[in-house]
């Protein structure tokens, strides 16, 4: 088996294609379900046909590029990730961890090797809610989760509905509806995602690579707005306004207190306003401004914690209302569940890359990611995560081949051992 | 001269034929240098044509409509204001003032009243510098205050010069700094405005007017930054953040805990950040923000009270520069000077007021005023304001006309004992 290489030299040409061809001019744009994700998808089709994988799409058309095992009646194992990016991100973010599964298989058919049960690489569409506002978009979709609600869901950048943008592919939203989902607990073995990492933890402790314990949930707020009284900054009294401004700064400084607070007692939380606007029409240097729209985003690894920091903007919400006459409406809140990572597929990650030595250590992951809603599933699902600078969701997103190389080394002994094994679940 | 009666109901036609001809489908919007100024400027030039007035114009085409005095000679007194407004602004903003001035005048010409020295009705150009981010821009050309660089200055909303604009309505950049100014010290006798009062203060006293006793100055930022670093929400811990939108937020929360120390030991000022916003390009609700756009907006009637708020704001910036690893650029600092209402003059309104039975109170003006900048140069200025409802720079500034009778009856109670006296000043 020792002969067994995964291909870099084809991950390497692909990552640049996929660079070239999403370039924007200042980062990587591959937009959820339109051109660029679909480049990227028409790329590794036509790479996976040319090793002789066999390929299938599923009615959201995530795309499938499976490399039949001995047992093809067995449930396959799943690896993969994500093609699509925000707007203006990085190259490695999802791509990384598509590119690895191709250079595992491409290793393998170079080789002869065949597994015993299938081993399928997946590149799941729309992992991105910079898009659509809603986590695990293509995941959810393999799974049967899509309503017909979610179909009318608006892309934030240009307001065109899923189900227009699937429509546009060649895909059809009522079959997404109405037909069996591709992907159960049943009939999928487990599913081991690539990712580069998204902070600084792997970068800050000198490890190429970490094995992921688990994937915090989040609660969200995207759509927030405080609403004061447009008046005129010199003639207006202090204890006269109703600044939306001051509103909203004082809640972010409060949350930023309560976040730090909540840390010193041992909870695991981040808390984000990402986006903040006064209105571009009404707003002006010489008013107080009565409309500021923003937007929240708690994650954790704790369903307990995302409900005790909701509960502090609701206190604070409370105080600042009181305080300036001004009223926020935090719109629809939106949640993601945090997901543990699979006990024995952690194991099986850290004896690969024991048996190669590689060092990996552990860690728990901030960012939401397809593997926390296979997990939430039933599907054993684990995430190894490949050092990278400069954080993700921006053009600086630097990760180095030799760390990616180090990686994809332990998934291919991984899967290996995985697909080798009539595993017991 | 009982017999004497300003002009209310022109003044009411003229109100509604602005608000007609100025209405943007939210409030009123009359562009400085451009198509809703000048159409009412026409209008006013077109009324004080058919009452006999006689007209002129400056380089900057300020409009000065004119009665003759029986001393042609004498330095006139001058009432007026501007008649341009904010984007979706109100109705009274400014052409009060003008208003005020031509019911004045068309009653003395109705009744065969001549003064001893002219009296003339100005309307100032640019006045609100939302436009041209200017402070005064039109009475400043009146005074020759205008230089080469300030011609270059851009409309915010069209990012065309003051150069341009000026052409579009047949004026001349180039006889704008090389005539001699309109106005001086030594060639006009007072100025005297009536204005609305943009914040609350003659509403909440029960009170129809209020007599002036200064002008705030002011000292602002309408161009600052902050950088942070955009980086992962979900992935990037508390400590290794540097967030722009956390930064200007502690900035913002500061900075009104500075002014409310403040006005306990005895200082008057206001401190607004009307505009604020996170890049629409780069910024992503999953993503920690890199950058914020932000102005600040300081005023007080001392210059000493400016100087301290700004070097709290300067110790505010370095706090949190150090604590979050974010950087500012304040960009240009712009100041106005603060301005004391000539004593004589106020005790001229008061006695007016007094002798007509009308209440009048005395207050300090938190907003700029052509006022202030007549006042800087020399000219004894004094101004009455009229209770407004609303505040101002919005579509709902709402004045009573029984108010705006009140204040103009004193205003030609005091323009008649002006003209007629020949003043010592």
């Amino acid at each position: 088996m020792n002969s067994i290489e995964p291909d870099f030299a084809l991950a390497a040409e692909l990552f640049e294609k996929l660079r070239r061809s999403s370039f924007d001019g200042v980062g990587i744009t591959r937009d959820s379900y339109g051109k660029g994700e679909q480049r990227a998808h028409d790329l590794l089709a036509h790479t996976a046909e040319t090793l002789g994988l066999s390929l299938s799409r599923d009615a959201a058309l995530n795309l499938y590029m499976t490399l039949p095992g001995r047992n093809p009646h067995a449930p396959p194992v799943i690896t993969g990730s994500h093609l699509d990016s925000v707007p203006r991100g990085g190259n490695f973010d999802g791509a990384a961890g598509v590119l690895a599964g191709i250079a595992v298989l491409a290793g393998w058919v170079r080789a002869g090797f065949q597994p015993d049960v299938s081993v399928t690489v997946m590149a799941i569409r729309a992992e991105e809610s910079a898009w659509f506002p809603l986590s695990y978009l293509g995941s959810k979709a393999a799974f049967g989760l899509i309503n017909a609600g979610n179909l009318e869901t608006r892309r934030a950048d240009n307001a065109r509905t899923l189900a227009e943008h699937l429509q546009d592919l060649g895909g059809d939203g009522q079959r997404l509806l109405v037909s069996e989902p591709r992907l159960s607990a049943a009939n999928v073995n487990s599913f081991i995602e690539l990712h580069i990492e998204q902070g600084p933890i792997l970068e800050d402790a000198g490890q190429p690579l970490g094995i992921v314990t688990g994937i915090c949930g989040s609660l969200r707020y995207r759509q927030a707005r405080v609403y004061g009284q447009y008046a005129h900054s010199g003639a207006t009294p202090r204890l006269h306004r109703h600044d939306a401004v001051v509103a909203v700064a004082e809640l972010i400084t409060g949350l930023y207190q309560d976040w730090a607070i909540l840390e010193e007692q041992g909870h695991q939380l981040t808390v984000t306003s990402g986006q903040l606007s006064t209105d571009a029409q009404q707003a002006d240097f010489s008013k107080i401004s009565g409309d500021v729209k923003f937007c929240v985003d708690f994650r954790s690894s704790s369903v307990e914690t995302l409900a005790l920091i909701d509960q502090h903007l609701h206190q604070r919400i409370a105080q600042i209302t009181a305080r300036h006459g001004v009223s926020f409406e935090l719109g629809e809140q939106t949640r993601s569940a945090p997901a543990k990572m699979d006990t024995k597929l952690q194991r099986l990650l850290h004896n690969a890359a024991r048996a190669l030595s590689i060092p990996a250590m552990t860690l728990q992951s901030g960012a939401g990611h397809d593997a926390a809603l296979f997990s939430t599933q039933g599907v054993p699902s684990a995430m190894v995560f490949v050092r990278n600078a400069n954080g993700s969701h921006n053009p600086d997103e630097s990760m180095a081949l030799d760390d990616f190389a180090a990686a994809v080394r332990v998934l291919d002994e991984a899967l290996r051992n995985r697909s080798l094994t009539a595993v017991e679940r």
